[in-house]
């Protein structure tokens, strides 16, 4: 198995700087769109040799050096109770959104093995056919809280703050309950046999420092510390640059970075006892193969000083993406990149 | 008049620290939705007696020590040609976006006195009525030209991006072109007597910092150096924390800050040469007086060290904000608050 995303998780010398892009398996390849023309999104996730040839296409057509299992954030989630669909145009929708005391109480526990034996099934056929190691991943807590409280996407997160701010002691309830489903969701993967795994704070971003270190955080810490030691974990908080003082204290293996801050600024905060992963802004794929190549050739010789560095998008990759420019994108990290 | 704004502007001495609330003057106030219940937004924008008295309810209202003109960073944008309707629902809209050459050679030049004079006309009117400094303000040119381009808000600015990569130089004329189009307009205000002027740059954001850099921030520059030392230059970077080493080179007397970062990180980034505005995260106002006085002590606390401080939330006000909230922020502010 070709394990040099596993050696730059770790701060192991590298021959070459691995590269995995968020949401590689997805909307901007032909071959994935082929298979979602004849079978919709959530069963596309619950059925586990799709969706396990969904994971290989871009190990295959990108070269990308890590596979991410294809699944939703969401996943988790409606096992717990939450009714949810997930509409082409409006993102996904919870019909129950959790507003009060009694929605927490009517939230189950979650049993990975009974729940989502899809997901598991997916790893195992994953671990058979993959030549790269595999990443397993989950929402972080305050992500997956806005989702279930806003009932979708939102604009404001008017109604997570309200519950952040009025009633903190039952958001926290809620928040234990969560992180509680996503530590035996992860654990599940990780027995099951992915190498690694991605905690997703996608939302993060909306929160001030002070608020993020109370709120989010330190749920976070709480699952890194479930698995420390285990496999590596990444944590990739989103719009989150500018507390990187904080999103380091998560005590992941390697953080994520978005497009928002240099490389090197993002070294100098997180310091070289932490690897990197990131960032190059998803749009640079619009445009021409030297632009690409340029800005790789700059976010490569940033992270230089950094304990570990994997290449990857500062956040999915978007749908109009053309493949070649992808394709281009991760060949440049592997021809410019150094041993390290 | 209350000086104060002025002074912490300038960096000097004040008796307390001046407030004011970005779109402090709107949907959340009964006396503002009392007046839009009978006019459109864009009428009321073009009516200066109107205009006049909705800039003025919140300086009664809510005790802030200045005023911004009401109206819209589109209505520059409006004068030189593009066409514009204000949804309710979504937002701006324009019907003739730009996406080719052809389309910046359509673009008028903009004569202030003829296109905009209700905006003169309003800013004559609250010369005369104010107690309290008047703030003028225009969007920065990257933030323009993205609802040029995109013909609206937009979820990843795709097309903007496109035309940054694609066409750089295609780019730089129509940012030049914009350029040209706010200084003119913000020389205008000027002239009728604003006392400070804010560069909105919304969506500056959405860049990287080499991005940034390039398509945005020397055009801020060169709109900065115009009006050095005439008026206080305030500029405000949405979400772009992270590389607050950039935002300071715009050369603003003061820099605009987000709830995304802690007051004592910014200063630390930004130096004691510049003041600082900002930084409460609006939603806190939906939270009990007593988290809104913690949350407003800790700012002012952290802001100690800036050259000048004025406080602000940071983002706009939302529209479910209760008024209450909003009229306890300004007041914690100004108790608070010490001799500096």
């Amino acid at each position: 198995m070709n394990d040099t995303f596993l050696k730059a998780c770790r701060g192991e010398k590298t021959d070459y700087t691995p590269a995995w892009i968020m949401r590689q398996a997805g909307r901007y390849l032909p071959e994935y769109q082929k298979i979602r023309s004849r079978i919709d999104f959530l069963t596309l996730c619950k059925t586990p040799e799709i969706a396990a040839e969904v994971t290989i296409q871009p190990v295959d057509i990108l070269k990308v050096d890590a596979a991410i299992l294809f699944s939703d954030i969401l996943i988790p989630v409606e096992a717990i109770g939450m009714k949810i669909e997930f509409s082409e145009s409006k993102g996904p929708i919870i019909y129950n959104p959790v507003r009060d005391e009694a929605a927490i109480y009517k939230l189950r526990d979650i049993r990975p093995e009974e729940d989502t034996p899809f997901v598991m099934e997916t790893i195992k056929i994953l671990r058979e056919r993959l030549n790269v190691p595999l990443i397993g991943f989950s929402g972080a807590p305050f992500t997956l809280a806005t989702y279930m409280i806003e009932g979708g996407s939102s604009r404001n997160f008017i109604n997570t703050k309200k519950m952040m701010y009025q009633t903190p002691a039952f958001f926290s309830m809620f928040m234990n309950k969560i992180t509680d489903t996503v530590i035996s969701y992860l654990r599940a993967q990780i027995d099951e046999g992915v190498h690694a795994i991605q905690i997703f704070d996608s939302w993060a971003g909306i929160l001030s420092p002070v608020d993020f270190s109370r709120f989010a955080l330190s749920y976070v810490q709480r699952i890194v510390s479930a698995f420390k030691g285990k496999v590596p974990i990444i944590y990739f908080a989103f719009n989150a640059s500018a507390m990187l003082n904080l999103v380091k204290q998560s005590g992941a293996d390697i953080i994520g970075l978005d497009w928002k801050i240099e490389m090197t600024d993002a070294i100098e905060e997180i310091g070289n006892g932490i690897a990197v992963q990131g960032n190059l802004d998803p749009s640079v794929l619009f445009g021409a193969k030297d632009l690409i190549r340029k800005r790789i050739a700059g976010i490569l010789s940033g992270a230089r000083d950094a304990k570990g560095h994997i290449f990857n998008l500062g956040h999915g990759i978007l749908p109009e993406t053309p493949v070649e420019s992808a394709i281009a994108a991760v060949e440049s990290v592997h021809e410019l990149s150094d041993r390290r």
